[in-house]
């Protein structure tokens, strides 16, 4: 049996969950969880907003374990192992994404917490690719959330070749962008942060970034028209994006990687006039996954955390949900 | 004395209009016009549509004939040579993007018919880097419309890297599309033409294309979702953008274009699962326009021209706003 915690209906509570996950898949790994990061994608599949969520449903999805158990065609992790497993749990291996090394792309893969269960429990199994070993130098305690909301944005800086040249801004200092301030000014860059708290100004410079800039003061953002090259959204409300645009130089790009409620207003003739492009993108693949790691044991990079015990699953869920944690909440398994 | 037609209101007639051009610039050429494409653009600064012109308007930017005058210090052209002439009418030639090749996107350039006077005329002069020599081989009372129309659909094939194994949609069969239906079958591509004129499906299949697709069958549409790597939009008129996004593949791009009216509507969910991009872009860079000049003389690629004598401009212009032309309309000099 595996023991969990898993919310019954919409919105919670969690509450202790066994199940049984039957056999071990030949191409499956177990994890004995030693933490998982809890991402806002856990509060919204909690609350069904993408329509996506079974029940009972056991959240999490930025994990970190020892391998417990492993599959008999698995044979390039061993048990003991320490690894960790994000939002994708399997891939199929042989659609023209995954044969190109975009697992992440494929149409016909797994997520951790989609219609199966997550982290939020003494152990977890996904299928082999996805359990990715941690490199020496990282904390395995804090290192759940690089998983998650580390890889989501450090994807977008790999997929479109940002420059260690460019000037770039992160918008939205929180569990992503504070990971984005510290990938962009390690990668090289000029960075920017926008945000709209005071309260989150001095980590910001403290974590690299050159110029804070309060995105609700407009004068600011018409100063710096026309000067970043790449502008990474992490924020999940809608945003006067134009705004944003006409703080690109030509060639530069906005993305986002947060799931806003309504569509992007994407007006043409700024993108035409400058070779604009506003783009999103998911996860990232297994390799640019392992690509993270070292770069975050070569440089130091590790997310900022606050430790609830599992027990207290509750509690920290509460607290994310109240814009609370600074700037990501770690759950220690102290199951059993 | 230049010899011109201009109109002097929004909207036009365009009359006869003489005016002096000065002593020519050192970094200047003067171009006896021998033929000039009329583009959708002229009709847009003819209505005053962009908030750009000034009256009285000479239009016409798509430019073909031969150096009537160089300035003193032109080295590269000399009297004679056959030349044409786009959008685009001088570059700042030192600032970060001109220096960078980008001559196109330098924010303190000229445009041919923006505070000056343009090619409906018998001469018109430009600066010397805005000059490009025709290569033989292609026919100079054809070739005009590659220097607007035509350069605008080649350029984001470049900037954005278009595979010739990569599937790509052309959105609009008329003086750009059929241009970029040409352009990108002869770069290898398998090309799906969207239109919603009968009359114009056969044109794209002679043309190249692979598939016709009726913009108007919500069902074709459907059956084509998750397969084009690349959409260029030629159409300046507001379109369902969510249904051209599904029918991209995963790190597919939709690239407009066409100045539509309306913000692009970009729904999050299929930018971010997907890995998409939405573009624009303007003209190319002189550059960019001899390598697809290049391009045409080696594969044969030339637009569908309707010719009219430069005195029958206004027939011309109400023949094109009627949504008439087929492919694009070239006026050939006939004054003096």
């Amino acid at each position: 049996m595996i023991h969990a915690y898993a919310a019954t209906a919409p919105g919670g509570p969690l509450r202790p969950f066994d199940y049984d996950p039957g056999p071990l898949g030949v191409d499956q790994v177990e994890i004995d969880v030693l933490a998982c990061g809890v991402c806002h994608s856990d509060l919204s599949m909690l609350h069904d907003h993408w329509h996506l969520t079974k029940f009972p449903l056991v959240p999490g999805h930025e994990v970190v374990g020892r391998i417990g158990a492993v599959g008999t065609h698995v044979t390039h992790l061993a048990k003991g192992a320490l690894v960790g497993l994000g939002w994708c749990s399997a891939s199929c291996l042989t659609c023209r994404h995954c044969l190109a090394g975009d697992h992440n792309l494929c149409r016909s893969g797994e997520q951790t917490i989609v219609g199966r269960h997550g982290g939020f429990a003494d152990k977890v199994r996904c299928s082999a690719e996805w359990a990715l070993a941690l490199p020496s130098g990282l904390d395995p305690l804090k290192a759940g959330p690089l998983f998650c909301g580390g890889i989501t944005v450090f994807n977008p800086i790999v997929q479109f070749g940002v420059r260690p040249t460019d000037r770039v801004g992160v918008i939205g200092i929180g569990g992503l962008g504070h990971l984005a301030l510290q990938f962009l000014t390690k990668w090289g860059c000029e960075v920017t942060a926008f945000t709209s708290s005071d309260s989150k100004r001095d980590t910001a410079l403290a974590l690299g970034a050159h110029h804070v800039v309060d995105s609700r003061d407009e004068s600011r953002l018409s100063e710096i028209a026309g000067t970043l090259d790449f502008i990474l959204s992490t924020v999940n409300v809608d945003l006067d994006w134009a705004k944003y645009l006409d703080a690109l130089a030509p060639r530069g790009r906005l993305h986002t990687v947060g799931v806003v409620p309504s569509p992007l207003l994407v007006p043409a003739f700024g993108l035409i006039g400058s070779q604009l492009s506003v783009s999103g993108s998911p996860l990232g693949s297994p390799a640019t996954t392992a690509t993270m790691l070292e770069f975050c044991a070569r440089h130091g990079i590790a997310p900022i955390t606050e430790t609830f015990p599992l027990s207290r699953v509750n509690e920290a869920l509460a607290h994310l949900e109240a814009g609370k944690a600074r700037y990501r909440i770690v759950l220690e398994n102290d199951l059993g």
